[in-house]
């Protein structure tokens, strides 16, 4: 596929999600870590008038030049941002002049793309493309956070039928270490390496020490989320961390995000979907959970299952997960369930009955890990404004791995380092188990 | 004109404010204290399906069950509300289910109206159109509120043009009071008696006693305003009540809401309005204070002038504005800066130039008072929900006297009490100085 | 007695208060709102030092040139001030450096009395011994909030024996009103007048007009008060102003403040006091109550009770109060429950069964008014700091009238008006409930 | 030494830091994050009492059954905790009682070990003393910061003679790594291995693998840090982290902690220390300085300081930290700036002028790293509730390395992990700069 019409392709996925919304739905911002689809779709309009028109035309004027200010998301380089909390006033310009900005922004586009990019400016305008995809899905989970905050449970799109299946039992997985020393572990590579995009903090491709490990097979289930809460899994603190039992307490968390009782007093639980409210699927994977939580069921499990010749039951580093994914890529990425442009199912599905080896690596939930996220060895950020998009978050977040079934699908891969907050609880956000395997 | 079509032509004024206005525009809530125009639209009609709709229709259903909790504002006695600060991220129903809604209520109270009403009925539909009154001004502080958060300053409706005029200098009114013992002061009457419309807080009549006093034949102008402000007004804690203080601090204050610099380094002011952002008028009200500052305001100007036989300049007591303001009613009514249905300017307007006598007392701003909101001796509140129209705001509020700009013309009388907390900006709030006429 | 011998018997009372507590007890701040012991130790020296010993003394000195910001409360005209919620952390200068200037300016007070005073002098000696005991008062009710905070329930003193008594019936005391039309109402004459000392804000005497009122014979006791709770009090917002219940839910009360559950499934309530905890005394006044819970028990109240000729039971005016309680001053100032220099009774006592007329006038607790706190009519302040005294506080807050059982017994009249927000719970307040008399 | 010889020096240390205090000093909390330090020594009597005498007396019996709750920090396994906020308000038990708490567990704890103690008692009473230990620092920091509240600027201790020194240069010094292919790093080995007490967060000893890196020869100084507070280091957005520009902005930060300008308008800084306000010290480490601080610091640093060969500067990881360290201790250790029993100089000196190698790794200022604090490869917690002591925090907190002029010396080691938020100021913190070395 060419440049322009890869590029028609991902501008015109952001409109379809928001084709069957109201004004109004497009306008809310229902917390300041979200932002309305409104924004979303400006800020990603702003990314390439920005950093790819400003810089290529001669002669270059901006549309309208408030908009640099107003959906300017954080980069301190390119100058001041309307403040992140406020971005749900901003009624003017409406949607209507939002979608007009860009219509001519992809002119302009368009004209630039009629001559041959050369590869700096190639490289920028695919920067510009996953940028709009990463928002892509922040447009669906920050419309959930919203629709979730009405309490007449909005229903975004009907649901389609999707196959049940039988549950997959839990097993571990214990992807192979180099080297004839197995059970001393081995060094193994992570991060990007060779042809394709990928953001700047998946490089440098370094090494890691491993010792072996294995990894659960599938995701946790809502079943097994119920588990945990039928025996009280929120009110001890002996499997919660510090901070994630100060977390609990203080926000009465009783539950994963959008898990509400039928009634008052019912131990029914169901949950808020973009689909609508439907009861808890039990083999479907939890979606919606803090790393507190992913972490605190962690700790719980591995009370309930001790096995011989493996360690407590714990999230997996990131090194494990994509020392663990990377021999799967692309297969897994194919088959998995992520956003294909076409309307899907857009929350997580339950692994296939019958699966083998590792399921559900990619797409469905993504998948907390137990790595802080911070630079690799010798990672350099790009200079100027750019070098902001990723490097300035290197403290106080988790990383995630795998993608979600809010992912636009040709987006993800094996190296691709998500992050965030260790509370954070609106995106898809799910868990696998991991744990050592002892000597 | 009869009920009904009283009810027509004030039910239609509210959506012909609404009317230049986009769905985002009526649907944003830009601070706890104000509420979506979406949503002043559908509590108003609330209110008739509610109170009037409800005990009088056989067996009586609601349009939607949800809505009685959705657009509830505060009323305990019907039951739960939607909580106050999330107003504005209910996207549905939208604008148009909304207003489907204020169709379906107005048809049913014309079937309802189309016998006779008895005068029980008659009272709480005139009640509830004072109530859509009170929301048609505070759709008009709320919407400049939300405009004012967008540093593109949109114009809600351009300014027709009005007389400049020349100033009308600041001078004493002395009305008389009753009595031979003039100069010891007597007692006077307030509080609405007689026919016609009075909410429950402005009964029952009663008497008062009032020392000799006077008040400004106008209203605070903007050109004293920049005065107080050149003098270093807000820096000086001499002239501030000790709340007062600290909230200029908290909240870093240095002008009237809505003024602005015209830069960053500039000593000219500009103050956005319902017109655009235009440079202060001298001769102009000021508005959008607090009473802390109109309090302060006040003291310094006593400082400034000194008159033999006048005690210092302060707020009138609400006793002494409505025994003021009751002998110019209805005829300062009919001439003042008020509402009309037809569009007008929706800022204060200069007094008029040779004006005698008091000026400005209906329209252009409410006027601060010194006299906290409590209950008239003899006050009991109506029993069941409506009781809580009024009553239950007795406390830490101050009254405010004589309409504005914003408010409907039909809506205002000298025994009106309007009142807010002492910090109240968003409203279209001025003042008038007072003063103890010594012996 | 002389005006020295006056100073020293005071100031030896501030010290006598301390006495039972360690350097801890009197360092420690408990809320912004509380000071440290220590602190008001030093503050009223402070008072003292600047007010009457640096306009008096040639070339006066500071004690310690510091002390001026560190011990200055709230005097603007004096200068900066030391911010309030970090009173205890100055633990330098400790207890005795503190008392050590307590007794270099007395020695200083003693040589400037040793020459006859003026009256401007003795006016502002007079002002700071009255202030020192308004700060006597202030020392019981903040060490209170501190112990309270203790788990350990640790006793100030030991409780002296007292009778129980048996329980006076509550009934209406209707107070003459002057004029042949009693029904009608009168004009009556409130503030002070005369010799003797009386704070700036209450005068100027004046007049009001009274409609007919009774005030109930005794104040509202910790029994009737537990009735209101096992009734639901705190639940049902019908009788709640919108703030208060507000207030309630916020803060999650549920009970006045210091009132514990014997254990903590019991319905069986004790209070903290300064001499311990112990079981509620149903005849004793209910005390630690918000102007919010005032008013709502008054509203419950008339629910039961009710009466022909009366109006529901309310709270009363500060005019009907003061009115009603200036006959029986100073007989029942004297026989009052209220602070003397020997130790007594630090919390309210029961009504003396058998009384007649309005008992419990002065002392025991601080009486809730429902008037806001404001300037009588004609007020002006002082000149100067001293002018900060009172003045600038006149604005969200309510007038309590009485006196408590922590209030030095000189120190109360009947036109002493205290004033504290409507939430304030930690000074010793109560109620009294009053009704209007209907034709 | 005798267990019960170490016992006693360690327990004694801790009263000897009171010594210079008076009561007051003792007990007020002057944040959440810090303790009185009557608390500290009441708490780390807790320890022993909870966690030794309990489990090992027969028919133990608590010294006071409330202390259980009150002086419990943060072990859920023991059961309630009084809030840690509210440390400071516990009055009583007085300074004494805390003081003879004390002395009656050291007598049981001479009488458990007059016998022999076997090999786990013997780590839990090394436990406890290592606990107590750093507890000793946390005094110092705690009552820092109190001080530094005190506009009085009280001096703890004057401060002993100590040599001024020439300055020493910066220069980067680079540990070998194992291994032939030195330019493409190789495997080391970290965390506690062999005899002598660790932590449980330095186990198990692990492999990590390392790339070419250097360390500064010494810690970042005042002078270089006032270098860049005069090129605008805290006003520029490009050497901040997202988080850590959003904290100074919300605090206002321009300087180190306890930095203060010698007057308002001066340029000319100070710092306040345990020995009181002294000028900076341009050759003495900066300290008291957050992690956001140290990474711009070392972002700025790169751009002022380009060399061939090397990466730009940045903050060392943990494994190079500990790799480094580990063949200088011990000797490093007994020489460092360290907290002997002795009184010290209680802030951190200059590098000896002239020193070669790697300088002041041990003592002066506990060195941030660019580490989340995570377990190690393999970790377990203990089970019960001494396993609460390290585990439960890794999740938003930093590694810092070395100890500081706080700690004491026998208290520190190579593998030692200290960790606290990324925005933690009131510890001895500060910085070494590190960078990669490029092939």
């Amino acid at each position: 596929m060419t440049l322009i019409d890869r590029y028609r392709r991902i501008r015109a996925r952001s409109c379809e999600i928001a084709l069957p919304l109201s004004e109004a739905d497009c306008q809310v911002q229902s917390m300041p870590d979200a932002s309305p689809i409104k924004w979303h779709l400006a800020h990603v309009t702003w990314f390439f008038e920005t950093f790819v028109l400003e810089p290529s035309e001669p002669g270059f004027r901006p549309h309208h030049p408030a908009f640099r200010v107003l959906f300017n998301s954080y980069y301190n380089g390119v100058g001041e941002q309307h403040p992140r909390a406020q971005r749900g006033l901003i009624t003017r310009p409406g949607l209507a002049e939002v979608l007009a900005w860009r219509v001519a922004v992809d002119q302009r586009m368009e004209a630039l793309l009629a001559a041959p990019a050369d590869a700096a400016l190639a490289a920028l305008i695919e920067l510009g493309l996953q940028h709009e995809q990463q928002h892509q899905e922040l447009m669906l989970t920050d419309l959930l956070h919203l629709l979730a905050c009405n309490p007449l449970a909005p229903v975004y799109r009907p649901r389609p039928a999707s196959a049940g299946g039988a549950p997959l039992a839990m097993s571990w997985v214990a992807p192979p270490l180099p080297g004839t020393a197995g059970s001393a572990g081995g060094l193994v590579e992570i991060g990007h390496a060779g042809a394709g995009f990928a953001f700047d903090n998946e490089a440098p491709r370094h090494r890691q020490f491993l010792r072996p490990y294995a990894l659960a097979n599938r995701l946790v289930t809502q079943g097994e989320w119920s588990e945990f809460m039928a025996d009280g899994g929120y009110r001890d603190p002996r499997w919660w961390l510090s901070a994630g039992w100060d977390w609990v307490r203080a926000n009465r968390v009783e539950a994963p995000l959008y898990w509400r009782r039928g009634d008052a007093q019912s131990a029914r639980w169901q949950s808020f979907t973009l689909h609508g409210t439907s009861p808890i699927v039990a083999q479907a994977p939890v979606v919606h959970i803090s790393c507190f939580e992913a972490d605190a069921f962690a700790r719980w499990w591995s009370e309930q299952h001790l096995a011989a010749g493996h360690g407590p039951a714990r999230l997996p580093t990131e090194t494990e997960w994509e020392h663990a994914a990377a021999p799967l890529a692309p297969a897994a990425v194919a088959s998995g369930h992520l956003a294909d442009a076409s309307s899907g199912v857009l929350c997580p599905l339950p692994a296939t009955a019958g699966g083998s080896g590792l399921q559900q690596m990619f797409g469905d939930v993504w998948e907390w890990t137990g790595s802080a996220y911070t630079a690799y060895p010798g990672f350099r950020a790009p200079p100027g404004a750019i070098g902001e998009y990723n490097a300035k978050f290197m403290v106080n977040q988790i990383v995630l791995r795998g993608g979600s079934c809010a992912t636009p699908r040709e987006h993800i891969r094996a190296s691709y380092r998500n992050f965030f907050p260790a509370d954070a609880r609106w995106q898809f956000n799910g868990l696998r188990l991991a744990c050592d395997l002892l000597g």
